[in-house]
């Protein structure tokens, strides 16, 4: 008997967001994983899954990812988180991974699960609600219509890929914008797109929640998307 | 008592899919409003919720979008949509409007929640998985790492914003892709980007179910997705 890994996005934030497939796994998990930056850290994908997973009756395994500035530092420490989580899938315990949104947007988990597959166990990952949909529920805008497309860029500060977006996309999704909002606005009003198209969804359920315009006075968290609809959200023709 | 419209994305075909929110919302509804695109016409998102939700004691309700040719006549048809919804919330009545993926992608919902928000009523939409991310968890495949960017695109007939993406991005997801593969793969030829870059993920849970490589002798269908990562996924490095 072999266990088996799953990589589960548990969403945005609201444990409701959670799919049904997700809890159902994550019910029948005898261990669930939680990825940190550090040993002992709060683990906000463990706080979504608490209050609709029972998680006293299994082992969470905390599974270090350490943002050291050495590359070789960080290899060196996925590499031991990997081989912690097969020696448990090796006594054929089953393992269910939590990562934060979606887990094909911008997780750590991809490389587990490189490393899991190439160690000969089966695996399979469940999608969750990336925070870029559930902000456009928030904010009740549409990402694209149409024969529209939309660019996702990481953060205002790597500029090159967010010039082009704005030039050439309908739509433009800025995630992590907090840090790069200067920025931001700063391309915006240099191509004499109004700050009007832009929406700022911040903190979502939590202290200091803001989905509105794109207000210059304001300070933004860290966990700030920016949606920028270049020719606004079409209006409803009578 | 005034009624509130919920528009409900179902995710992309699995109903486990289903986020809890979505399955408590359409538990408590009193009315599903399905959109169709001609009277009678079996509606994928319905027979999605069917097995998770209990849709024998409620009303669902037809909602006709024509797809027209005439715009004006598309205009009209939306209209009386939404003045039927209207009247049922005006009685009280509180509708859950389902759409398969996510509320945000192409999705026909954002006309009716502006309508029905203009008219005075309580929308809300609750957020479903779409299916580029249930695709690239079904591929194993991320979107997205590091800083990297993605751009998604309606189809590969169009081609100006494809081949901006296709020059400028590191990733891109072609949705619809079925009927403009061989475009799309003369512009990967073109540009000397390798085909083996692209991943096709076609009818998942489906007959006819495809996930691979792009292979040019194949016939898609119209729900064909394809993930393009120009520089592949990043080896997991030892």
């Amino acid at each position: 008997m072999r266990g088996k890994l799953y990589g589960i996005g548990v969403g945005p934030g609201d444990p409701e967001l959670l799919t049904l497939k997700a809890k159902r796994i994550l019910d029948g998990a005898e261990v669930i994983a939680v990825p940190v930056k550090a040993a002992g850290e709060a683990s906000t994908a463990l706080e979504i899954i608490r209050p609709v997973v029972n998680v006293e009756n299994k082992r969470c395994m905390e599974v270090v990812f350490q943002m050291h500035p050495r590359e070789v530092e960080r290899q060196r420490c996925r590499r031991e988180a990997c081989e912690r989580l097969v020696q448990e899938l090796s006594q054929g315990k089953s393992i269910a991974m939590i990562t934060l949104g979606d887990v094909s947007v911008y997780s750590t988990y991809m490389y587990v699960n490189q490393y899991v597959a190439q160690a000969g166990y089966e695996t399979e990952i469940i999608p969750g609600i990336p925070s870029f949909c559930s902000g456009a529920a928030a904010a009740q805008l549409s990402l694209m219509e149409g024969n529209e497309s939309l660019a996702i860029v990481p953060s205002a500060r790597d500029t090159q890929n967010l010039a082009i977006a704005l030039d050439h996309f309908e739509n433009l999704v800025v995630m992590k914008a907090g840090n790069s909002m200067e920025k931001l606005i700063g391309m915006l009003l240099e191509r004499k797109i109004s700050l009007d198209s832009a929406t700022v969804i911040s903190c979502v359920g939590m202290p200091g929640e803001y989905i509105g315009p794109l207000d210059t006075r304001r300070e933004y968290s860290y966990f700030t998307t920016v949606i920028i609809k270049k020719y606004g959200e079409k209006p409803f023709s009578n």
